[in-house]
């Protein structure tokens, strides 16, 4: 089909394209609207006029996300089928800047299709982290495990029969495990998409949320809107901050800093001034 | 404690209280903000000032209700502890108008708490709804089915097992039943929350959280607001929408319509002028 | 361009087309997502797969128009240009699902532009309704009133003199009259597009918004998505809600509302039966 | 009234008291819901239960705000009645997840009520800051752009003479300045309030809502919520984001800020080992 609208080539290829994740989990790009230039011509409406260079887009971008001035990121939208276990899922709807159309379990019988995680991710509770895995288990314990993460093939066998005995979709399901795959068309934002990524991609997110989140981030993201994506990597995910206490003592070593960013060389510019003024008290 | 704020004194002897649910499902009033005097005067800013009688607070109210004019609705706040099984919760939460906390099973360890139906409402697949329950079922089915509830103390047995091996309580609790106990809290405006119970108390909804909204609409809002509730109850849940189709047979009968509302008197003032609105083409 | 995203054709012809409204201000359409289609392969996720016919495809959208089933509707998107006096854009900011870009007279020095109102739509306070207009004026009012509009060409002057003084533009503004152009991007989903299209069609809307309106709702909506258009005037816009007392009037009628409606055959099949169960007390 | 809601004294005495801003501005606390020690009770459902003393419930708080776990803070709500003039309310309105209810032109007649800056804030164009003011001006010309600001005064004649004339009051308002003051009240959670009042108590906000921003954090949120606000300053108001380049810079010095780190001992515990963690590559 032919369009006047802006187009995506790197995300065009990938339109059609399924990316399989955990053991029965995908995503695929459904639609989406707008690139990069898109979000510079929001941002033009409101910081002045004017066509510029592909290197003035990208330091207004790179100034648009150092500075969190998310309404022009606001502008693109991605739409996207995940197929996801349901504790998955939980922890996904939490993001609520987003539509979501999900498959009903109340209309539709399940397919047979639940999580069994892979020897290598069957970790032991992590003991620096309440919420984490850690430590390696002894082979006998991932082997116990992942025997009952199979016998819930039983649970889907049990689903099926008490259907056929005619009970309704929306009470049989609910012996199904937490494991259970489910899908959902998923449409978000840039920036709101943005700060899902930021949360879960994050080491301490559960890992089983983080392969979804680094496949958008990392082969989705990465190709549609590439100036947004590196801007990203540097002053979204690879930015630290620094607390009030923090600064002082920072700031205690502030001329050696100074002089190590002039020696340095690559800060320059508006970012170089930023940097020096951030070591000012 | 004594305070300035507006008090819902009926509502207050609700704090504290635990309405029980289901077989181990609960809901307890943990704060709230604001009552129908707080409505009025919210609306009052923008409807013009003057303070009034009861009388024309309850003319106020209903109006705004019946326009939907939402946003003085908006300015009550109420904050619940609801405790459901985990696919109740996944209904709920596709509100997204409101903030959650939720206990979380990657932190702790979950009860062993799961949902076992009542024999009088486990029926058969409804015939004319794709998404509901109808007709009973033989008890043997009944029965069968319980007993295939019953059996996920099982899965908790397994659960707290696979936790003694040590594995992470995030994994662990994977092959827990969808039938399982959470809880939240959760806190939404007033506006939003009837938008909830208007499709929560709805028929088609399922039976497991129209328990809850119904509690949730006939004993804490009917307490809180009760002129709101008189009006939700009249120009939302039980008033009736009719296409522009619909509206031309209805209109073919305008005459008898015009001259029943003169006769019957219920309809007054403004209503009685809008009813007849509504019957010109 | 060549795309493989879902294309609508009719709006694809309005890219680039400027509708004029007002004496200033403008409408162009910028960029979108989805169509028609698209919305039925969002809510075939929820209620059930399979490729079907066009017809089909009607008469699922107008299920989930006529059902406030939304959130299919949430995954097609619009991204507009609009120019429009600071007194319109106050009321349409309050719409608050949605993503804007203004031009900021902090930023830039804003045109000598600004509104004044054809003879013809200056009227006088209504009676009736204490936010609107009514009857017509004397004609020296009328003209006297648009002096005085026009007459703010002095306070632009002024504005531009105080910035050549070099006072701020951040302050030169705030003389400006609210009759001042303003103009955004604004990108909104067909869903919220709709509920703020169904308050600013409405005749209590302010007119020099109604406009604004109209042109998308008639112009926009109806080529881009012409299912979804004519189910919400169906369902929506000239669809009228009845109170609970007044259904109560209405079903003293229900024999010959009934009978009405089996002679008329304008009404068929679910929409019959749905007629008929309104009918039931 | 007596309440069995959770209160704060400090919070409770500041209701009824108006804070006068600019020349006819103000702010009230009209209700709010929550203090410190709710945001603890909603955290502890997620993260685990137990009584705790007040230093870990600081603890806690501060952890929720170093780490971005914004859901327990939008368990508490404000609302505030605030007049400010118009171009004021049109930045704070961009602000959307609150609910506004507004005095409307449309239904009332305002009244003669302008802002006009004093002298010491008429500044000039700033050179650095494209949207801000700076430098200076010669005192003849802050005087001539006060005079201006008064001639408005003249608007407001006109105003209610056409009013006299009939003309309705939706036309009559839009010659009226951008300075005319409105009011609202305004209700937000203490999560997006605490966003709001970080970029417009920054000195990149433009003065006029900066006062208001900063009456609101120092006077009001201090003493509804001191943990928070103490958290706020700490972690968010006062820090200091450094990206992927900067950090390499700072991480060339992290041997020097280790030493400094353990010297200096304002830095414990956990705090401590988040602090070396950053200065990690």
């Amino acid at each position: 089909m032919e369009t006047k609208r802006v187009c995506s080539p790197a995300l065009e290829e990938l339109l059609g394209h399924t990316f399989n994740l955990l053991d029965h989990g995908l995503i695929r790009v459904i639609d989406y609207m707008g690139d990069d230039s898109s979000i510079v011509q929001m941002a033009r409406v409101s910081y002045g006029a004017g066509t510029k260079s592909v290197s003035e887009d990208r330091g207004l971008i790179r100034y648009l996300v150092r500075n969190r001035h998310t309404s022009p990121l606001e502008g693109c939208e991605i739409k996207l089928h995940v197929k996801m276990p349901i504790f998955v899922a939980r922890q996904w709807i939490r993001h609520r800047t987003a539509s979501v159309n999900e498959v009903s379990g109340r209309y539709s019988v399940l397919p047979t299709e639940f999580y069994v995680p892979d020897s290598d991710v069957v970790k032991a509770q992590s003991k620096d982290n309440k919420q984490g895995r850690g430590d390696d288990l002894l082979p006998m314990h991932v082997e116990n495990f992942q025997r009952l993460c199979n016998a819930n093939a039983r649970d889907f066998d049990d689903y099926l029969s008490v259907l056929e005995t005619g009970v309704a979709r929306e009470l049989g399901r609910i012996n199904l495990p937490l494991s259970t795959y489910t899908e959902w068309y998923w449409k978000i934002d840039l920036h709101n998409l943005l700060h899902f990524l930021k949360l879960r991609v994050d080491p301490h997110a559960q890992y089983e949320i983080r392969v979804y989140a680094e496949t958008i981030l990392n082969e989705i993201v990465a190709k549609w809107v590439p100036m947004v994506y590196d801007a990203f990597l540097e002053y979204v995910l690879n930015a630290k901050t620094f607390s009030a206490t923090e600064m002082r003592i920072i700031r205690e070593l502030s001329e050696e800093l100074r002089s190590k960013a002039f020696f340095d060389t690559s800060l320059k510019g508006r970012e170089l001034s930023e940097f020096l003024a951030k070591l000012e008290s």
